[in-house]
This record gives structure tokens, sequence and C-alpha cells, in this order.
């Protein structure tokens, strides 16, 4: 076996996934398993390390020397691989994930934001593919986002660009932990949506949703659908505030492509139409620069595909940047 | 004469300004005129062309084919060198700045909007000095900007990026010319800070500048030091709708440095505290990577050398990225 391949693995508060990624970006093996973040930092990295050793196994390549890229929630430093906090992991305070797993699989690791890598990898294989310039949203509990100008991930002075869901939208608005005042994350998330119609429920507005077991961002939005009126309100503000955030990035980055991806997505053209039609009302008549809003495609493999990518790119091998250099994709 | 030198040109809606600039950024030669815009469009470029020869032979260089780089308002294509549109200069639409510049001049023509050549030149030699990641927001009758990560200067997909003025930081908020409500425009430029207090005035309401035979931003900012309360309401309302704007570049794209320029800079310390002082209150206490706000240093040199630089960047000769290329700065 002598291809060149990445190892990319991605973290989440639930469960962890990693894959085997070919030279043209294709993913040869996955394997997943629970996160069992509660157990702690080394747990959790000694699990890693177990996936890895699972992927190789599969692929009969124990001794080969592929690199692994990682993505994992929270600030991180990417000149030491540290992260700085991850709240939804027990443990992980300035937690040393390179050199931690660099020791236990004895191999060359690069550590990424999930979101940043999750945006690479749609940026390279999935619904980036042929645009320069593209900034995408992750719609799930929180809203994370990653920036890709000229073919390049953005990360940043302080490694901590793409914070998109911190946006403030609402300048009076909702109050956010983070600290701020109508962050985008308090209106457009999936935990959001579901929260605001909590909310107005136990203020004793009535719904059809009254009565519903589980109250998610996907029955919100399916009682929308079915024309009730306050899910229609909570989800056309979720809509309208993506809107304004799209109007932004538009004004300050000016990208060719604004992708949506996470759980949220799982409503589709209701999602894609909804936000997409808000920009268009409320963008600007001056120039003809809308970027193009579009659906993520990769799914759950955006994450470890984005990690292994970046992983060839900064531990050496042969650097990837756009879908061109995969003519097969 | 041997050393190779750079002409910068910047064009305003009343005047522009051309300078020589040598190899360590440093002007030689400044001249400016009228720009007379009514008389249309190739008068402009003529004028230009006369500032060109000025420069040139008041260093006694008539024959060096040093490039020219030029800033002019309004969305252009940089492939092109063509200015789609500029409102405030009559007669500029689809004006092909470059190629009747290069024509009347025989040089090389680069052609940049007139913001972004000024937050370039600042980057350089002025207030981003040693700052890899930089935004600038010009405050003058409208709101320009000029994004620079890494070390570039971001253009965007369509060449548009950097329009921070038309960033939504009020849904619900004024509407702008532009098409859009509640753009950082219409609250923060020097021009919509004089025209909030005159709808104010007109609205019946009291203050110290009913009297006023000039109102404009200056008078506000000084009212408003004197203890005018609509005066103070309208002047806090700018520097917090510009703490929000440089919250959301923080989060979006983590720069090191903001920078704030244009004619509402004159009022110094009473801006950039006030600024300062909401973005401190209003920012997330997530992570310690708050970008330093800072006033501009080159006042009106800032567009013509940005030009230059640029022009040299991409019309060959040594580009210069950063202000550790001049030891002397």
């Amino acid at each position: 076996m002598t291809e060149q391949m990445t190892i990319g693995i991605d973290v989440g508060g639930t469960n962890m996934r990693a894959a085997l990624l070919d030279e043209r970006a294709a993913v040869r093996q996955r394997v997943s398993t629970e996160t069992l973040a509660a157990e702690g930092f080394d747990a959790v990295m000694q699990r890693c390390a177990g996936l890895v050793t699972a992927l190789l196994t599969n692929a009969n390549a124990t001794n080969a020397d592929w690199p692994i890229g990682i993505g994992v929630p929270g600030p991180l430093s990417h000149k030491t691989g540290v992260v700085l906090n991850a709240p939804n992991l027990p443990g992980w305070k300035n937690a040393p994930v390179r050199d931690r797993l660099a020791a236990l699989t004895e191999r060359i690791v690069v550590v990424e934001n999930d979101a940043n890598a999750a945006a690479y990898g749609e940026f390279v294989a999935g619904a980036g593919e042929k645009s320069g310039d593209m900034v995408m949203l992750t719609l799930g509990t929180g809203i994370g986002g990653g920036v890709i100008l000229n073919g390049e991930l953005i990360r940043g002075h302080f490694d901590n660009a793409g914070e998109i869901g911190h946006m403030v939208v609402e300048p009076a608005g909702r109050e956010c932990p983070c600290g701020q005042r109508g962050c985008l994350e308090r209106y457009a998330s999936a935990a959001a949506i579901a929260d605001r119609v909590r909310e107005a429920l136990a203020g004793g507005e009535q719904s059809s949703l009254s009565n519903a077991t589980e109250l998610d961002s996907g029955a919100v939005q399916a009682a929308a659908a079915a024309g009730d009126a306050l899910a229609s309100r909570i989800w056309s503000d979720a809509c309208r505030y993506l809107a304004i955030a799209c109007v932004n990035l538009q004004h300050i980055l000016n990208p060719r492509t604004v992708v949506l991806a996470g759980g949220l997505i799982n409503a589709g053209e209701a999602l894609l139409d909804g936000v997409a039609k808000e920009f268009r009302r409320l963008t600007w008549k001056m120039a003809d620069d809308a970027p193009a809003i579009r659906l993520a495609q990769l799914a759950g493999d955006a994450g470890v595909i984005g990690a292994a990518l970046l992983a060839r790119k900064f531990a050496g091998g042969t650097p990837v940047q756009s879908a061109q250099d995969f003519p097969s994709l």
C-alpha cells in the first residue's frame, strides 16, 4: 500500500468520528464512537488514539506514518495545539490536544477548531466547490462558522475568526451566555428556535406545539409549515436574522458563496428558501454582488474531511486548496 | 536618478491629490488640485495626467517609467480597471480608468477602491504598522472600509469587500439610499450624525445647536462635550454603533487592529474613547481576543500612499506587504 493517506478526527460533545482520506479527498474508511466526555480529557484522547488504530487496522496499514488532523470545539491556539476552553467537554481547560495525541499515536497532529475544519471540508469537497471565497455557518445547538478567502482558511490574529454565531444582529436583543446581547446564535441556532417557542408557551401564547412531546427546531419548522402562528413567527425570525448575517458577510468579505450547515439544514428548502427570500429583500440594490446561499453537502463527513485536508496542508504532503486539485470529484 | 519610485493618486469628489513614493514608502513629492467632477470623466482623467506630469517634473524624472496606482470611489473591476459606478462623480458609469489613464500617461496603471487604498496605506505605513490583520473604517460623508488579512488586501469575489458602512447594525433602523435599513453609515458617518440632529431639531427637540450656523459632526461633538442632551445622545449612538461594528469584525475576522479614519476622527480622543468604552461593554467575555482600536495616522496621505504601494505590488517592482519591509519607518 503506497498511497499517502490522511487521518481526520472530529470530536463532538456526544460522538466522535474518524476517517481515512485518500489523495483525492475521498473517504476510504470511517469509524465512530461515543465521546464519553464526562470521563475527562485524557480518556477522550485515548479513545481518539483507538479510532486511529481501528482505521489503520482496517486499512491494513498500521505502520504508515500518515498525519492526523483533529477538529475540536472551543477556542484554541494553532501554534501550540492547545484547546483553551471547551464548554461541552469537561476538563478541557488548556488541554494539550496536539502533544497528547501525538504522543499516543506517534504521528504528526494538526489541531483545528471543529467549525473551521467542517467549513474547509465543504469548501474543498462539498458545497464550496470551485468557489475561491466561502463562508460557512454551522447551525446546531450553537452557531459556528468558518471563513475561506482566496482558498485559505482564515484563522485570525487571535486564532478565533469565524465565530459568526456571535455577530450582533439585534443590538437590544436577547442575552447570550457569551456576555453579549443579540447574538445571531440566540435567534437562529436549533436550540434558540426551540427555546423561543418554549418561552412563548410559558408566557401563555397559544400554539399547536403546546402539547408537543419533543419540542425541537424540527417540530417548530413542521408546525410553521402547517400554519401555526407562533412557530411561523419564530421560524421566520430565524431566517431573517440569518439573512442579515449574510448581508453583513456580503459587505465585509464579498464571498462567492455562503453555505448553511448543521442540524438545522434538515429542514432543507424550508430553510434555504426562507433565508434566500429574506436576503433578497434585505440586501442592497447598489451592486450585483450577492453571494450564492447554499446548503452543505457533506453532512457528518465535513468535519473529518476538513480536518484531514488541513493535516495534509500543514503537516507536509501535497497541500490541497481547491476542488480543482481533485479532477475526479 | 536611479531610485525606483511609484506614483499614487487619490480621486475625491472635491479634490484630488497625487504623490511620489520612494522605495521606503516615504512621500517625496505631493501635488493636488480640484477634481471639478462636473466636467466629466475624461476631464478628470486629463487632470490626473496633469498631476503625474507635475510630480515627474518636480522630481526631474519625466522619462522614468514609474507605475501609477489610483484610488477612486465606487465599485470597480480590478480585472478590467473599470469603475462601474461612482455616485459622486458625474459620468463615471463603466468608466475605463485604467486604460484611459494608461493611454494619457504611457504608464502601467493599477486601479483600487479609494477606501481600500487608504486602508492599505495605513496598514503598511500608519496605524496598522506591524499588524498582520487590520480592518479600517473611513468615517466621512459615508463610511468606507478596507480589510487586510495575513498582510493581503481582501477584495472579495465581486471586488466589493470592505463595504463596512453597509453592515446592518439596527435591523428595523433608518433607511439607507443603498436600499437597506439600519446600515452603520446611517448612524456613524459624519453626515448621518449631523442629519440626525437636524431631524430632531425639525421635530421640535430643544438643543444648544438650534442656533448653530454650521451644523456638522464637529459641532455635534462639541455640543455633546458641553453637555447638550440631544448632541450627547446622537454622538453616543454613533460611538455605540461603531462599537457594534467592531464586535462583529472581531468575531468574523479576529483582526489585531481596527483603525478609525476619515473626517470624524478630528474629534480625536472623544471618538476613540467613546468607541473603545462601548466596545468593552458590548463585546463577549468568552475569550481575550479583542482587537486594538486605534486612530489613523496618515490623514490625507493614506490614500496616495496606499495606491502607490498597491501599484508597486501589482505592477511589478518590489512588492511591499508590511512595515517590516521598511526598517527606517
